[in-house]
């Protein structure tokens, strides 16, 4: 079977972890490394003496023998190089969040679409050993109802210039509820504080809505003296704690919940006795493959089968839908935003 | 000196710590123990056959030689309790939160006031040896301005019937910040849920914002796996984490920071510098005297000298009137309500 | 059902524990309080006013009424208190270690065969949720072979003036390996040293070697910075840390281990395999009942029907016997000091 | 100033990262690699096309422009390497531990001086940011007199083939001791077992003892289901709990101790009053940089100055001596065996 052609654009932080792992892959032969700093692509060379070297991407569009591009560059650039990409018939797998707006976002899943394309977005963690044991276990249903999702992602992050916590740190959250949940919500509200630079926010807090009683809150944070990754699942019947901090027992099921009864006591007046359940806790074993490994696996197949990745376009575009609500909430002072649920 | 002789009115959970440390401390004489049970007065009466017992709280009323009361009934009971003991010329030490209005809480101080009577709240947490110890390091100033205070407060917890988890809990953390912070906010925004009984919300979530960019957040949750109780609290200079789980290290200093410089590039245009600074993690050793024992200690002192107490009349009002705000807040959905500060 | 008539003679830390319990236990009455110390008498009679208190044990010796005692005194007086109580035909309780000696523990061990009085000491921790947990864990064979007892018991602990760290601390472990594996070893070796005190050792280790290859470890120590009370009981096909500092999740069993397969090689040379295997952890629910109210249910429920209790004398000389051997290795130095297994 | 040329000799798990060091280290040239494996060596050439490779280290002793070799083959073959390398006036750095014998190890060290040349030894823990800033509070005298030094480094770990866990763990915790504590036991005695290969210890216990009151412990485990890495240094003032495996906060520095007074009381008879301190804890910042970039620099520059390295061959040979002894210890059913301190 001929190896898919990739280039990589963007060697910064991640970049060259995706060209590692084309590397690793059968599936696929590193063709191009783009970037727009030419040590760095001196850097990328020195490793992998095979593949060309450019600074301009155009060179790759031009390229008929490349099949596949994986784009890894600031978010705002993200709509202008995919869709040229996806434009000349090529494959595009773009670093989260998908783009910078939901029209972007629709427009480049309506472009992948024109072109019979495959267009998937890198939502990591989905493809982590413990989001996807997680998929298992709320797929079995046995956290009962789902009551809500709770998630705090907080660090002495490394402030990004071109945009504030919660584009930076926001897609890993929402793309694992996206995943797990599978539903969205009514409507949010978001509130956040520049404590750094004015007009980039470094903290924020997000709460959604969803049709009845579940909800979901996070809490992202540039500025914590401490590094915490806690996600919360409550079901009615049992509640996942997932700590991606960890090393190993990253997720833990406890068998632990309350029910309610309303019962008639003697005057025939109704009650609710509360009864509480504390059972064992128990944590999986996880897949401790490197996600990305996936990640690249997912894109090259399902250009190979011509089927939806996981992570596709619209996944990606659900994920911009709400980090634009809660920007325009943030921006509103935490008014509740609808969030338009049509994806 | 003759001790000063106080009645406890309210046997349940916290009642018994009360009697307890009014019996060790020299300066009160136990004098009656009220309680609408029966059985539990005899079982108090087993341990303190000192003291009278009555299911009559009227009885207290009416006894000249009756200095104080303390009153740890539901929270719907204060203000009926304490006015009446007030117009009696008895001293009040309340449970919190102070009362279950803003209006009843004015009225209190009020009365306090013109029959020249001590009126106090348990805030227990203010007494506690972290929390002063906090107290003592934000005070120095070593923390720089104050940026964020984040509060999380999570466990399986007991249900209560009358309250919602924000009156249960939040009283502890809001009177934390009140008398760590010394700012009241602008206004704030809360949600809730209520998954187990209809109308009785078991998880909320509290944003409040002050004048200038500090911010404040609030997790409190009866229905989680584990219990948590952390809050951050960051200044540009330094940060606090205080883990009220931790058996010791309670409360931790860091020593880390980010600070941004504007500065001129060649083209004299301005781009702003992102600096870290991260240095020693310091836990100051902390006072683990029971903190009811500085409770009990305060009331009898503030009688005895007629000063105002450290959590007067005041400063309970002044918490009353964020748990109202944020009630008000839930039942219109988390819609942003302003915080009147004429306390 | 008359109720057993009990005493309890000692009123420093524990016994007033102890006294809580029988107070607790329908099947028990509490007859006498007995200890040196007038003003701790004082202060019982005040929280138990129906029981006889006195300073002179004897006065129990001669009550006929009286069925049994717990005698919670030092170690030293253990032998001479516990023989006169069961010539007198009284059952009674030991605080462990049972005796001072190998020798004092047979002669307890002999006469209460004699008087047919049933003679048990308080192996506390056996009785915990956690411990009675790992008992059944261990009992269904599901480790597999036992390879090794690891404990470590150290925190900066009270220094006692009577004995050194070993016989405070190691009955503790001792008792619970007992219970858990139900094996005596060949031989033991102890290492220990005198920080504070000449002839008080505040830090001890100690080594046991069994029959086959399984080996028992343990560190006790009164000056460690840390509290830290750790135990692994490791088998060839899962494997146990016990953690007693946790809050809730005190055992966990972690399905891990090592195989190591002899196979021939193509030139039929054998080597060997070794394989990994890692899977789930699992916290099972623990009871949390106070063990000390199984250990005075145990006592009267031996007496009652004249069973051996669980933690009965010979159970006791077991621990002693490791205890004295033990102690004789530190005199010499750490040297290997065989252990009768005659008990 | 010319580069030094090195050869690394051995591509196994360690080899690579000393590669990598050296190559971006200015002061050293990558001249040499070399591997008994052609496709380690394959792999290696493509990431560093500028070094020559060969199966073959003869051909390293043959070429006069190289001056220093890194030796990361397994220790039974040290001896035979170093000692060829050295006597062909080339620097040499060897993999812990330096050599399989005393013999070997004092004979290198011989050789080493005869040919005036640098011999190092990689004790690489000894050049990591929390050791270091150990060494400095030891040095300071903070702690006041040592008292003990215990250490735990247990994990489910790979099991070698050539060496037992003793010889695979125990170097870095008795480099880091020696390091830290700069004094010699005059005896020791070592226990272990072997659970999974005859002959292969894979759990062993090592007590030293050391003039006065000083001891020291260690606990090697390549069988237990978590990993662990303790090592506890009590003084009479102050005491060091350091855990490689917290990820930032990995040195605590505890104001704690316990001080005995002997008094005369009333009746002139004297007894002991023991008094307890507890004080701040805290947590140093560490250096993070990689240890083995400062191994590399000290090679480099021990050789470029003529000096003795940090760890030197004694350096080395004093942890073979401690291991020599506790292997024969072992092989005795742990005897104490006492150490020679003559180096």
């Amino acid at each position: 079977m001929k190896p898919i052609n990739v280039g990589v654009i963007g060697c910064g932080y991640w970049g060259p972890n995706l060209i590692r792992n084309f590397v690793d892959n059968d599936s696929a032969q590193l063709r191009w490394i783009c970037d727009v700093d030419e040590r760095r692509l001196t850097e990328m060379l020195r490793r992998y003496p095979f593949a060309q070297t450019t600074t301009d991407y155009q060179k790759l569009i031009g390229d008929s023998e490349l099949d596949a591009v994986a784009v890894v560059t600031p978010v705002a650039t993200h709509f202008l190089i995919a869709s040229e990409f996806l434009r000349a018939g090529k494959h595009v797998l773009l670093e989260k969040p998908l783009a910078a707006t939901v029209q972007q976002s629709e427009q480049l899943v309506e472009l992948a679409q024109q072109h019979a394309r495959t267009l998937m977005v890198d939502h990591t963690f989905v493809y982590t050993g413990a989001v996807r044991k997680m998929k298992e276990i709320v797929s079995s249903a046995e956290l009962g109802d789902l009551l809500y999702f709770d998630s705090v992602r907080i660090n002495l992050g490394l402030f990004q210039r071109d945009i504030n916590v919660l584009w930076d740190l926001a897609p890993h959250d929402l793309s694992i509820m996206d995943y797990l949940i599978e539903r969205q919500p009514e409507g949010l509200s978001a509130i956040g504080s520049c404590h750094i630079e004015e007009g980039i926010e470094n903290i924020a807090y997000l709460i959604m809505k969803f049709p009845g009683d579940f909800i979901a809150h996070f809490h992202f944070n540039w500025l914590a003296p401490v590094k915490i990754r806690h996600t919360l699942i409550a079901g009615s019947s049992k509640m996942i704690l997932y700590d991606d901090i960890e090393p190993t027992e990253k997720v833990r099921v406890y068998d632990k919940g309350v029910t309610a009864n309303r019962v008639a006591d003697r005057e025939a007046a109704y009650q609710t006795l509360v009864s509480y359940r504390t059972g064992d806790v128990w944590a999986p074993k996880l897949d401790t493959t490197e996600a990305l490994r996936y990640v690249v696996a997912e894109f090259l197949d399902s250009i190979r089968t011509s089927r939806a990745p996981l992570t596709d376009g619209p996944a990606g575009l659900r994920v911009v839908r709400l980090l634009e609500a809660a920007q325009k909430s943030i921006k509103c002072g935490g008014q509740f935003t609808p969030c338009s649920a049509n994806s």
